[in-house]
């Protein structure tokens, strides 16, 4: 695996940062500052963490903007965490290697496989595929009839893709994740029994979007589910009928989002959420772990607890709720010393 | 993909329903009072929304008893939410396509195949399995030794049944479900160490039964994890060893029923809710999201909150949570004033 | 599946326990008291369950120590649970049956096969690969590139298993779980964008762990996610990047663990419990089902709730929840009766 080496120069014009040192240094690899050894680039969240440079064994060191000089050469940037995301993504960035389809992989009949391809050994892939170029798809993975799925796309092991699904470009989803398994839908008869809705929508899935691993998506009953570009989902996470999680969105691990419900962009639901159907979401609302979101939520808005409260209400009522024996000792008490002194007043 | 045709005629009678306007025009397809379009069949819930039809541009409707009449054909139900997924499903009904068993599929030894049958590329089905007619096995299902699956039964991509389970009629199952694997059971010495409770039971499914995505149905320590006809349960749920599931009981998204314990009939539990071992809810039981069952149930009890409340307590509770921080203030206030109203007594 | 057969003087040694009957007598199976017949040893837990008993059809019991004598042989043993999980496990032991790498497998160059393995058919392993002795892989398994796996491991079907990752002697991971997926990891810049942080750490699973159905082990961003030796992970688990689970540690179904958590030895999480990031939780914490923990915890804590308090107090503030409309009714009069006295005495 040789890695790609660039200049400290090529490195600060990607983290639109500044160089203090040798612009031309080659830098080869990337290190958190206790492991990283020659040829490492580094980094640095805070500018009062410097005492941590001291016994520095790598070649350069991202820092904040604050981080006028140090005894390593350096990249000086606004957001040291950001920058350090994407010089390590270039240092580790691979020319795409094209295997083409494994012979022990299966096509069905009208599907287009381009050039640069790499489809692994046992995946099944259904009639009327389209894939995009440079897609990379790993063993186990079953891709149903008519699916579409853009260039630069990653489908990781055991993954399934339900038929008529369309997936975006540069998208990655991690092995054993559903899209397109059909939503959760009965019409329940005065017996009791129940019949199935069908569920003839799909699920589209739009670029740059990241889904952690046995997550599900289900398709639409009718329409789409749709995750738009940008939407980073987690292990674990239920997407259901008919949900359209916005931009850029952030779902932690284990949350679920019942039918029809809209997530504007930028929305972060912490790990565990509950958000009930039919609902709204507005860009950049911030959930917290655990929550239950049973009602729209405007723009901006931060809430917690389950149903959910305005965030500090929700601190301060779960702190109180701490004391709760105490406060029910209290009432107790007082209610006793109220009638005493009612009764003495009435003497 | 040529749909079936229907009489408003057939249709009326699929659905207990009275006709209004042309019997025997002739339905091809199903969708949403906004998307329909010619020969497309559509539905109304409720009577008040019979403005909705105003720009319908589909071919008929199915309508709720109180409309009578309107501009375009109508059937008339009790139930239009469930009329119309009866309607929808017969027109979506498709003569079931026997493939065989692909040549890229594997069949271990003394497993019967029935000549109307479906399995897909790249499924792997053990020795001595016994499979029903008209079963469909989509790519990536693993199948162990000695598993028996009843008629028309439908396993998607990647679901993997373990050795021994039995699964009836009718029965859809998901993908990337998991059916008996181990129930988790140990034994734990003085030392700490776990010895594992060999969890020698089966998983038994019965007729007509759904089961969503990536969901667990743990195999019993001995005996049968069982469930009962009609249930459907939703993808990414947790059904624990020797569980008992009643007929036609509904499982939302996430939840988790922990070991030995029993549901009866239409019993409802909402996502997320979780419910410990060795208990027992009763038919038609109600649980809200997110909460948590620790005793039993009596039939028709409806609750929420973790632990549960009977519902009505726990919306009450649940508004005061809210309320906390102020009653903590009062309370504190309360206190002063009444040592205050003491002190002055005791002059 | 002929059953290996013991006499009762050579279970008694393996569960440490007395003999009260014949020694010599041969025991082939482990039943429940209610089902067990004729070679079949069963147990009871309590002395004071004796009765049961009075129609049991087996050969022998294993009993606790309190129980000195009973019309059918018996082991008596300081703690049946463990002692009949040690019997029960031996009765069903079978030798390992050395099937070799079926021909519809498929494995990639440099990847050492030992003799003694079993590789189901369409089981997919990587270049580089080191599999143990007695190693056995069901269908639909994928190992990717430069992973090691120890002796007698089993990996049940459609398991994925990432590249580098290692696993140890003993482990049993069941269907649908996937051991190495990304962590989530995003920095975000100022228009809300998400740049992925490379995930290039591994996991590490050491011996003796069992992990359950559709599970989550996310892979460390640098280093490694451990799961430690002993350690019992149930179904639908999520365990971010670089978590350390301790030894010997419980963790039941649909908990989520944060990324960078530590968990000390003989940690137990009940179902559904979420972990926030970043904090320690100490030797021996036991934490209620549906809890969320946000703080480190000292070694031994009990808690419960979320956020967490200590379990009493926990257990108390739960029952005055369900008392919260009543206080609140209380907190009103009490309001006005305190300002009626006030002004009463203020006259």
């Amino acid at each position: 695996m040789s890695k790609k080496q660039y200049s400290l120069e090529e490195l600060a014009a990607l983290a639109m940062g500044e160089i203090a040192g040798d612009a031309q240094l080659m830098i080869s690899g990337f290190a958190p500052l206790e492991t990283a050894g020659a040829g490492d680039i580094s980094f640095l969240v805070k500018a009062g963490q410097i005492d941590k440079l001291d016994d520095f064994k790598g070649s350069a060191v991202i820092v904040p903007m604050a981080v006028e000089e140090a005894t390593v050469p350096l990249i000086r940037v606004q957001d040291p965490y950001l920058a350090s995301a994407r010089i390590h993504t270039a240092l580790l960035e691979k020319p795409f290697v094209a295997k083409g389809v494994h012979e022990q992989a299966w096509v069905g009949k009208d599907t287009s496989i381009p050039d640069e391809i790499s489809v692994a050994p046992l995946v099944s892939i259904g009639e009327r595929v389209k894939l995009g170029e440079r897609v990379s798809i790993e063993s186990g993975v079953v891709i149903g009839d008519d699916v579409r799925i853009g260039d630069d796309t990653t489908l990781k092991a055991n993954v399934s893709v339900a038929e008529g699904c369309i997936i975006g470009n540069r998208v990655t989803i991690h092995s054993g994740t559903v899209i397109g398994s059909d939503g959760y839908g009965y019409a329940t008869d005065s017996q009791g029994f129940h019949t199935k809705r069908p569920q003839v929508g799909i699920v589209q899935i739009d670029d740059d979007v990241e889904i952690g691993a046995n997550a599900c998506v289900d398709r639409a009953a009718y329409g789409v589910t749709l995750i738009k570009s940008g939407a980073k989902i987690d292990n674990l996470v239920q997407i259901a009928h008919n949900v359209v999680v916005g931009e850029n969105s952030l779902i932690v691990s284990q949350v679920g989002i019942s039918g029809s419900t809209t997530l504007g962009r930028n929305v972060v639901l912490g790990g565990q959420v509950g958000v009930t159907g039919h609902i709204s979401l507005g860009d950049g609302v911030m959930v917290g772990a655990q929550s239950g979101v049973h009602n729209d939520q405007k723009p901006g808005a931060k809430v917690g607890g389950s149903p959910v409260l305005p965030m500090k209400t929700y601190v301060r009522a779960a702190i109180q709720y701490g004391k709760l024996p105490e406060m029910g000792r209290d009432l107790r008490k007082l209610k006793k010393e109220v009638a005493a002194l009612k009764a003495e007043n009435e003497k």
